[in-house]
């Protein structure tokens, strides 16, 4: 999917959702526990009632992962159901990978070419060389770390040698490696106000933002400080949504929640102009 | 596997030889390419000739994952041969993780507890929580990334405060973490000069050492500067050693490299006074 085709997508779902699939075994409704493959079972629900709302995608792979071999097929499923029902649909892995050269490609060719994902978050950590095995792949993506939402992040991330901090060099340095058409950045929703000065270094990159919901982000704040012309979010949101039930409704609570979601983004879009009421 | 024991198997093997099972279905030999399971036999194989002259296997887990889930299931049938078969070895998980806490948390579950692995490797870019849920295991290990043997080591891991580079602040801020009984790090042989500073820091902690052989690293500039009272040092080496042959005696080429760098590592523990000639 090229980035033309993503803005079109957001335009015609007027909204910029990602659903987080961060699916876990001891989390799901207890009716599908027994099933053959509750993990499926559940993701399939969730997509089928989420889908209308959504752009996009995205299943940490720590919880397949988790779950060994099985979750590994779990996750196969799900991303083949994704394609073969709602063609048009941005698949992310969440993986966070990044590894020496040679490592770092069986990665992008696992990610990319056997389980079709349209992107792979990758961390920054050991530089130029285990980013660029994934940046090979048409339409495909690179989303790297810049400003994660989480408490840590603070730790290294604002490491400052008095022009940039970390996060900042991180957008900089990276900006040589590729430009939009393969690589986007994670900004978390709990740094919001930090959006505006990162959108003067990143204008034209789209950004993966967590940390809506559970974490505490506000939503106006983010396309406050981080719209661009294409849009240029895809704002995720994983238990606020995939957890909203705990019982046979379960999905029907996810989809009004996501509805909930995509109705609030709606407005932003229209506000923007991006978007016609 | 307490630091005690590890220093122990060390003294015995007079070894502080890692094998790094980067198994690449691409790569071993063609007479095991049909068999059922060629990752397993052939690390069944390398396990079975370099056992007696190593202290630790490093499988790197992107070799197993490009394969989907038939590689989780070679990757988790080595682990139990070695188990079975060699006691008392060090099993680290080259995963170079790091996540949000609730999803380390399944990480460190996953290495830890399902596949009863003695160490994984945790990239540090996102900071305390992303670490913290991999230390709370008795005799389990962080292996954090701090300063590594790839060329885009230099991209960020140099960025610098005018006190610290970023290594040097994860290796500070991390100490506040963890101490040498749940955390090592991973430091490349191929800036082995800069493991003089690194101990300034960090004069008790392992460290595990990728970066000699193939990357051209030395072992003996490792040693000479990097080497503490307890040893301190897992050095490992991956493709010098599994892919030393590639015909039928390819298990015999192997265990010759593994010798070859046991001897020398003899040699350096001697000098050392760590272990009697």
């Amino acid at each position: 999917m090229n980035i033309e085709q993503l803005f079109q997508s957001i335009k015609e779902k007027k909204s910029f959702l990602c659903v987080g699939l961060d699916t876990d075994i001891n989390k799901i409704p207890p009716h599908l526990k027994h099933r053959d493959d509750p993990v499926f079972d559940f993701n399939k629900a969730i997509v089928n009632a989420t889908a209308p709302y959504t752009i996009a995608y995205k299943p940490n792979l720590a919880f397949y992962e988790s779950l060994g071999a099985s979750g590994l097929i779990s996750l196969e499923k799900t991303i083949k159901f994704i394609r073969n029902n709602f063609p048009g649909l941005f698949v992310i892995a969440d993986a966070k990978r990044g590894d020496i050269g040679n490592t770092s490609a069986l990665y992008a060719r696992a990610f990319f070419d056997k389980m079709d994902f349209d992107a792979v978050t990758v961390a920054p950590y050991m530089g130029k060389d285990s980013v660029a095995p994934f940046l090979g792949f048409d339409d495909k993506y690179v989303i790297l770390l810049a400003l994660t939402s989480n408490p840590g992040a603070g730790d290294f991330q604002y490491h400052s040698d008095g022009t940039d901090k970390l996060y900042e060099k991180v957008l900089k340095t990276s900006l040589q490696w590729a430009d939009k058409d393969s690589m986007m950045y994670v900004v978390g929703a709990t740094r919001a106000k930090m959006l505006a000065d990162i959108r003067k270094i990143i204008p034209e990159h789209f950004l993966l933002v967590p940390g809506v919901g559970a974490q505490g982000g506000s939503l106006e704040e983010v396309a406050k400080y981080g719209m661009n012309k294409q849009c240029g979010l895809i704002v995720n949101s994983s238990r606020g949504i995939i957890y909203a039930g705990n019982d046979e409704d379960f999905a029907n609570a996810a989809k009004e929640k996501a509805c909930e979601m995509q109705q609030a983004m709606k407005k932003l879009l229209i506000s923007a102009g991006l978007v016609s009421a």
